[in-house]
């Protein structure tokens, strides 16, 4: 009998979670509403009120947002806008695989900080600065961290600012996960604190659907604008039909009340995946409990004999490479997403790789 | 009292074009059959479906096909991912002012060639490939040239075939207007006529919405592969929602029917515009007459008093810059635009041309 593959290599929202029903009635209701508009070519920027959305939600001028395809492109072209000078990019380690191919396929040089029980030693950041001087971004996920699932102290968050003032550099904030909160109490934004000193980046694929490829960043009015030319420069506008329909969601209050809908779910699979790691894996693994969000980052002890790609599909089990999310290491190291996962499978899998774990380290 | 302003100065389809109750069905269609996927990331590449149907149009593999938001980002991909060599890129001379803009940011060396009555001069072509070597690629517009309107003979396009095999270069053949066509026989696309030293680019965008945000590339598999990971690696996958709604729209028979109802309205649009410019603009300036697409391009005579921005404000008029569609040169260019005005607008805006005319030149 062959058993259902289970798949920890996707931090996907599950496709039982997309309010489908909903979103084609934003759809036509954009169509009737605005269609004469979202149909044709139209702003770099994004769809106007929902510009405003974002605008009001972070306090500030419509002309700090932009609005893409996803906030991964946006990244791409602040990245090639902003790169005459060259200065590195710091990052937490482990960080998102995708960020670190945008970085390095810039050819911008990328240093990392070693994320150890979800922090970073900020002692060795200075030093670095002191040594090789400022970044010029520091790129950091606050909020239940890509890959790692852990959340930023509030006086890290402080340091951190306090270092971005002294030594001139710009937070890159990553937030799709901030309100995927599902225990504990919300710490302020570090575009909260600081706003001039941050660029904040979000997106509406982890809330209503990847697939609308709906993600923002909000910025100095400067920056965005930069922007904004090189993004009608590349692709004119992106999807306005997108934007106004979610636009129509949240304008109906649906976005909240899917929120709930999502934390509920996603709770439950979370508080699965921590109580298999800690009934299962407290003797092969170090990992964050995790507060929100998709991941729990697990370290594995031991650095030799680690479990490769074959012994996962052997055991049904199909996992991310561990060092995807580092500059150098992290053999060792494993993503484990959550929200797309039941709880029998959630259980499974870590049984599944209880077993691995038995035979091969 | 206030004239209505007469906008020469964006080639887009007409609002009143835009199949909206069509599209709202094919969308929930699309969420209906399909959303699981079509909400979720996916493929770079783009709908698989939309893609076997590419492929099938043009007689390709479905790995030769990649679909992205608007081809022109595509193009901008594809300078990007094949450019370790210094070859120069070859164009018409004027061409479409965004593929410019893509070009001269990616620092790519760019020599155009004159279209002179729709035509440019081989021996020109070949005596600079002769003194400087070949092309990497030569960007065409043989069907409706953007922003010439003129249509490239059997004789040229096979000389430019020609030339691509003996002297190894690609030809990138953009095709939007390609099916817009209102009168005269079609001619063999360089893709039919070579498909193996022929990138072609088209677009949905001015058959069904440009809003939708739906082009793609035909090229080798080897070459699409390369934009597929650098799409994945930037935007992770395009908007499947529209692809899907796309394929429905298709798949109901309803693009050939809209087609028919967009070349009776722009037929008569070319109509009015060709009729008032031989009944006005004869004795000052030089024309071709277009068969299809969204232009007709006017060379002024005189070099001198060309009429500026500020005249034609006064006038009434929103003209573009002749200028952005040349390398060089193109002060006496007026790029004029039918569709997305009706007969009564051309009419009007001819005379006030006319006018300008009389005053400055």
């Amino acid at each position: 009998m062959v058993k259902e593959k289970i798949n920890f290599n996707r931090g996907v929202p599950p496709a039982e979670s997309f309010p489908s029903k909903k979103i084609v009635q934003c759809l036509e209701k954009a169509i009737q509403r605005d269609g004469d508009s979202i149909l044709q070519y139209g702003s770099s920027a994004g769809y106007p009120p929902l510009i405003e959305w974002v605008a009001e939600k972070y306090g500030v001028d419509t002309n700090q947002v932009v609005m893409g395809q996803g906030s991964l492109q946006l990244l791409d072209i602040l990245v090639k806008t902003s790169f005459g000078n060259q200065n590195p990019i710091f990052v937490e380690q482990p960080t998102y695989d995708r960020t670190l191919t945008i970085f390095r396929r810039a050819g911008v040089k990328v240093k990392g900080f070693r994320l150890e029980s979800g922090r970073m030693d900020f002692e060795e950041i200075e030093a670095e600065i002191h040594k090789n001087g400022s970044p010029k971004f520091f790129y950091i996920i606050p909020d239940f961290q890509n890959p790692n699932g852990s959340v930023m102290p509030l006086e890290d968050r402080e340091r951190m600012v306090r270092m971005a003032e002294e030594y001139s550099f710009t937070i890159i904030e990553d937030g799709p996960y901030r309100e995927l909160r599902y225990g504990g109490e919300a710490l302020p934004s570090i575009h909260q604190l600081a706003p001039k000193c941050t660029i904040h980046m979000s997106s509406l694929s982890k809330l209503i659907s990847p697939g609308m490829r709906i993600g923002y960043m909000v910025a100095s009015a400067e920056t965005s604008q930069k922007i904004r030319q090189y993004a009608e420069d590349t692709y004119i506008s992106p999807n306005l039909l997108s934007h106004a329909a979610a636009y129509e969601f949240i304008r109906n209050g649906w976005l909240d009340e899917h929120l709930t809908l999502l934390l509920n779910l996603y709770r439950k699979r979370r508080d699965a995946l921590q109580s298999s790691l800690a009934g299962r894996l407290s003797e092969f693994a170090d990992w964050t409990e995790t507060q929100g969000g998709f991941f729990i980052g697990v370290f594995l002890k031991g650095e030799s004999d680690l479990p490769n790609n074959a012994d996962y599909k052997k055991a049904g089990l199909l996992m991310s490479r561990g060092t995807a999310f580092f500059l150098e290491g992290g053999e060792n190291f494993i993503r484990l997403p959550f929200c797309a996962l039941d709880e029998n499978q959630i259980s499974e899998g870590i049984i599944r790789l209880r077993k691995v774990l038995d035979n091969g380290v």
